[in-house]
């Protein structure tokens, strides 16, 4: 039989928006490995468990010992806030996979920043949307710029993970730049800072307020569409009905 | 003090995909809305509550619905497969909201098919991605066309939702010619169908293969961006990391 390897979504942060699936796979676990302020997320809950952490940036490492720790027999659940599949790390876990071929995969879906930021800011993507990060570490900045393009060709609802970070402090406002060569400055925005955390913030303003912004790691950016409207508050993209 | 509604992402299907919070939320609701189909996937543990239903295309009644519910002083919770902010009820519970200013609404979100259908599939959307439905009841074809044109030109990896319907059984096809128009034909693509149900199945295909694959109103398709892979029988969109 092989190893099994859970690669988990622990959602936003707090533990009701995990879903139950994701609760007991943890539970079930003797080694829960993952970024050390994700295991910070769990709580003391999980506190008896073997807890195993790198630094953010060695993902690679991480993902090695999640395996090496299923060689040994244990039950290994491998964390990462918001869904393990959306820049998380089960496409790295399947790349390594072929290193280890007495190990088996599951992944165990959880609440994705663009879900959990659009419940609070409104229903901000309840049309087609596009996805995006801001991070150029991985992705050259030329790719991020065409993708940025070709969502607003496309008329989609955007929303933008990693907007900025120290490194990385005019980021959005270089996004925004290139949103506003083909979008009005009146496109209705809005962003959501430490969702399922202390300290959670909405705002909604238009495309050209985003521009100046000051944003950070934790924030996550929505850009509405064409038809989308700020509506008591709410950043709200039409499906169609007619009411 | 303002009578409080609930819009409620079920998940794909299973109880234990559900988050906590959209357990808690049901559980302590009077009244729960919902499409047929739906109500029937919380099965008999909610049986004691009243529950109100509409069929298909009913929508803008089946919100008022639970509007006129929650004035009677009920809580009230309407229920949406999936993310109740993908292609659900609370874009349009907030269009008409400005005719109920004594109630308020509170989204809680649930795992969409993009999440569940990729954890059963691989990793297929672990960079930057669309979702584009290929529904053309409130969307017109030449809006749909002009996202899959952008989202292939913009190599995002794609999620399509409602690839098919009984009256509309050569939508996929005609997606993927479109999509052909600009992507290689052995492009790394995925199917799942009935996830979080019975008779889940996956499949893994070229995007020529994918454009004769029968589906349903039941499938979520995926297209990898031009980096992605079928790896071991998983359709996975690599990030970057040097491994």
């Amino acid at each position: 039989m092989k190893h099994k390897i859970y690669v988990v979504g622990l959602g936003p942060g707090e533990a009701n928006m995990m879903t139950a699936q994701a609760a007991k796979v943890l539970e079930e676990s003797d080694v829960i490995a993952g970024y050390q302020g994700y295991l910070k997320l769990l709580g003391d809950q999980f506190a008896e468990k073997e807890l195993i952490s790198t630094m953010m940036r060695q993902e690679v490492d991480r993902c090695r010992m999640a395996y090496e720790k299923a060689m040994e027999g244990k039950n290994v659940s491998l964390v990462c806030s918001g869904d393990a599949g959306i820049y998380g790390m089960a496409s790295l876990m399947y790349e390594l996979s072929p290193e280890y071929p007495d190990c088996e995969l599951e992944i165990i879906p959880g609440i994705t920043a663009a879900s959990s930021g659009a419940a609070l800011l409104g229903a901000p993507i309840n049309h087609d949307f596009c996805v995006i990060s801001l991070s150029d570490l991985l992705t050259p900045w030329e790719q991020i710029r065409r993708r940025l393009t070709a969502a607003v060709e496309g008329d989609f609802a955007i929303v933008l993970y990693n907007p900025a970070s120290r490194k990385r402090p005019d980021y959005l406002k270089r996004a925004c730049e290139i949103l506003l060569e083909k979008a009005e400055p009146s496109r209705a925005c809005g962003y959501v800072e430490n969702i399922g955390r202390e300290g959670t913030k909405t705002e909604v303003c238009s495309l050209i307020e985003l521009r100046e912004k000051p944003v950070n790691m934790f924030t996550t950016v929505f850009i509405g569409n064409s038809q989308s409207v700020i509506l008591n508050g709410k950043l709200v993209t039409k499906r169609g009905y007619r009411i």
